[in-house]
């Protein structure tokens, strides 16, 4: 992408909600744009973290044996009453129509899956069932804040699970929480899990996955070690116990929830009479999971987790692209040309190998404005090409987490890149 | 996919909304389930073909030019008092919430588009700007009809452009018509390019891409030869005239509206007093396009294009899967065995060679059964698996858009497979 051909740009004003550091530097970086409060749009950077973001959960989700399915946001206000949650739920909106009806715009969707998967399924042969989708949710929130990760529009993964037995909703759930490790793992983020209360769900219990980040808004008794940690108000250790998982040291530390899991045991198959027969031919209730990452809150939790003061610092996987390619003046024109040639030639040869390249040619900013750009914007790996680094028949390699910098062969700069790049 | 894995299954119960095939055949072939009028979820089956359309209008839409991003459906109320149209839409849903606040539900996007473009665009330096997403639109009608043809809530691409001059507009208008066609013949349409009014939003001259169609629910007057068509309301030819673009012949038939493009000139840059200088220093509000296909009403029309009595016949490119591999059951246990691991030995050969293969491997079903079951959902390419065709170390070969069958030899069977879908 050539980075002067992109409508979004960077901005240096920061946006009001500035105690929120992925607020800031996701405005300012040019990834999102405030609607109102609790609504951005996701501008062409931020879509791209998103998408990747989402893409490595779908992987992951159908590993899990999971089916993907899209489920309406307008939702028919019987299934509400059905659950009693029309009346019960304070964040919910609720649509008025020309016909006179009212709707639920969904924050959430066991009133539309419960029913669906109803319709199929008839005897324990046909589960267990996994469906999730990518969707959109909107909740009436108060007090939007915090950026994007609390929003009253916002991106989730939901995902629900019907079994025939406590048992074997016991098993998925497990499974579940791997694959929940291993889709925050993979967007390069230390993530535990944490055991919680269901809140308005369920009195059962249920595991929150929070990203340790020192910008947290909860408190947690985490393991130095492993993915053992305790919601501060309810841990039964203190810091400095051993891990009774591993053994490993607990410290007091904040984190941001990104996702989490409930054991919703048959508070929707009762309201919606779901049952399946079983070998014996009794008929039994219907057992459920629901398991929810916040989409458009994990790329706020990143942000959170991976900057420093001057920006954000994108782990690879989940980058927008892998490198900003800088591209500097010259006074004289003809050195002016040859550094934009080499540029483009080095443009090209990256990405035709697939190698995901923002390159900064714009002829009309500082050295110093581009190089700002770049830590703001934060992918992994910066190049220079100026004068004086052809001079030497190189680029300037420096990568986003590090601090040094030094000159690599332009001819050497696409095998080093599948170096730098080989463990996406 | 081993179909006996998935939740959602093909019905034998016709929906309510009979009247329509494409309701018909996407509810009983398992694609979609209906949640209330003009509201649907997406199963399994159903969001492949959804995803494999949006992957389509993505590539030809990056290949204009455009930039995607992702705007919210829940929208501020000003942005629609700047422009009017909050009192004058009447299919706009109005959502109130706890705060006493109103937002529209988007029925389109011009409202957040417009200042989010104008806030990083301040001279014709920074046009032509071209952004597009694909989001999820709500509309209050009266009357949701006609399955995903028409709908409260659907999917919808729409792309929005911002010009200097109306030279610049109009040659970006050109080359979107023709992006779109290329659009609409990759997802194996024959689509003609209607002049059109341009109704509630301008009086400007605007196109519409109607899939030609005896279901179609308009009357156009069509060249058999190019994409020259007219509205029959308001054609200046006439059946048996000659087509003014290339001579052919035209005739009166019936189209589904697929798409459309409308010249939105300073209707929407006049309210929110978007202006850029121009090179001689004056400044110019600037000119707008704006550009729709829905997505999910695409995938209705496909169906209404591309069946027959039976079912559904996918185009290639974006049949949710590529073949239907069906294998027989036998009342020998071993005869049984055999004809499934026949059958597993397939299904992995292709699929590693990522050829999409949804393989029937339920024991409990019959033959005739499995055999409606393929021509209901409609993919390209059935192979079937019995002891029949094993007797001749073969399969049996049937596209759904033909009536021979016949043996192939399962050793040829990749071959011949990469064969038929090279085209994609």
């Amino acid at each position: 992408m050539r980075y002067s051909t992109s409508f979004a740009k960077t901005s240096k004003t920061a946006p009001h909600d500035t105690e929120s550091v992925n607020a800031r530097f996701l405005t300012q970086g040019g990834f999102v744009h405030q609607e109102m409060a609790g609504v951005y749009s996701w501008l062409p950077l931020g879509l791209r973290v998103l998408q990747k973001v989402s893409t490595i959960i779908r992987e992951e989700m159908n590993a899990l044996g999971a089916e993907e399915v899209l489920l309406p946001a307008l939702q028919p206000k019987e299934g509400w009453l059905t659950t009693g949650r029309w009346d019960s739920m304070d964040d919910l909106f609720k649509v008025p129509s020309r016909s006179g009806k009212e709707y639920a715009l969904g924050p959430t969707h066991e009133e539309i899956v419960t029913p669906l998967v109803q319709q199929f399924v008839k005897s324990y042969k046909d589960l267990p069932v996994a469906v999730y989708q990518l969707q959109t949710k909107f909740r009436d929130e108060l007090r939007a804040k915090s950026g994007v990760l609390r929003g009253r529009e916002f991106g989730m993964k939901d995902m629900y699970s019907f079994h025939a037995s406590k048992e074997d909703f016991e098993a998925f759930y497990q499974r579940a929480i791997k694959a929940y490790l291993q889709t925050f793992s993979r967007c390069g983020l230390d993530a535990k899990v944490v055991e919680a209360s269901g809140g308005a769900f369920t009195k059962k219990l249920s595991h929150e996955f929070q990203i340790i980040t020192p910008a947290g808004e909860d408190t947690i008794l985490a393991c130095l070690s492993c993915f053992f940690a305790q919601n501060s108000e309810i841990a039964t250790y203190k810091a400095s116990d051993r891990c009774p998982q591993c053994g490993g040291e607990l410290v007091m530390t904040k984190g941001v929830e990104a996702g989490n899991i409930f054991d919703l045991g048959q508070r929707f198959s009762e309201p919606f009479n779901f049952e399946v027969s079983l070998e014996d031919g009794s008929r039994q209730k219907v057992f459920m999971g629901c398991y929810g990452i916040g989409t458009t809150r994990l790329v706020g939790a990143i942000v959170e987790a991976s900057h420093d003061e001057r920006g954000i610092i994108w782990p690879k996987s989940v980058a927008p692209y892998h490198i900003h390619l800088i591209s500097l003046g010259s006074k004289d024109r003809d050195r002016q040309a040859h550094i934009q040639s080499a540029a483009l030639e080095i443009y090209e040869t990256l990405t035709n190998q697939n190698v995901e390249v923002l390159w900064d040619d714009r002829q009309d900013s500082s050295a110093g404005e581009k190089f700002a750009d770049a830590d703001l914007i934060g992918l992994p790996l910066r190049l220079i090409i100026s004068e004086k680094t052809l001079k030497e028949e190189s680029v300037e390699w420096k990568a986003r987490a590090e601090t040094e910098q030094r000159l690599v062969k332009v001819a050497d700069v696409l095998e080093e890149v599948g170096q730098f790049l080989k463990p996406l």
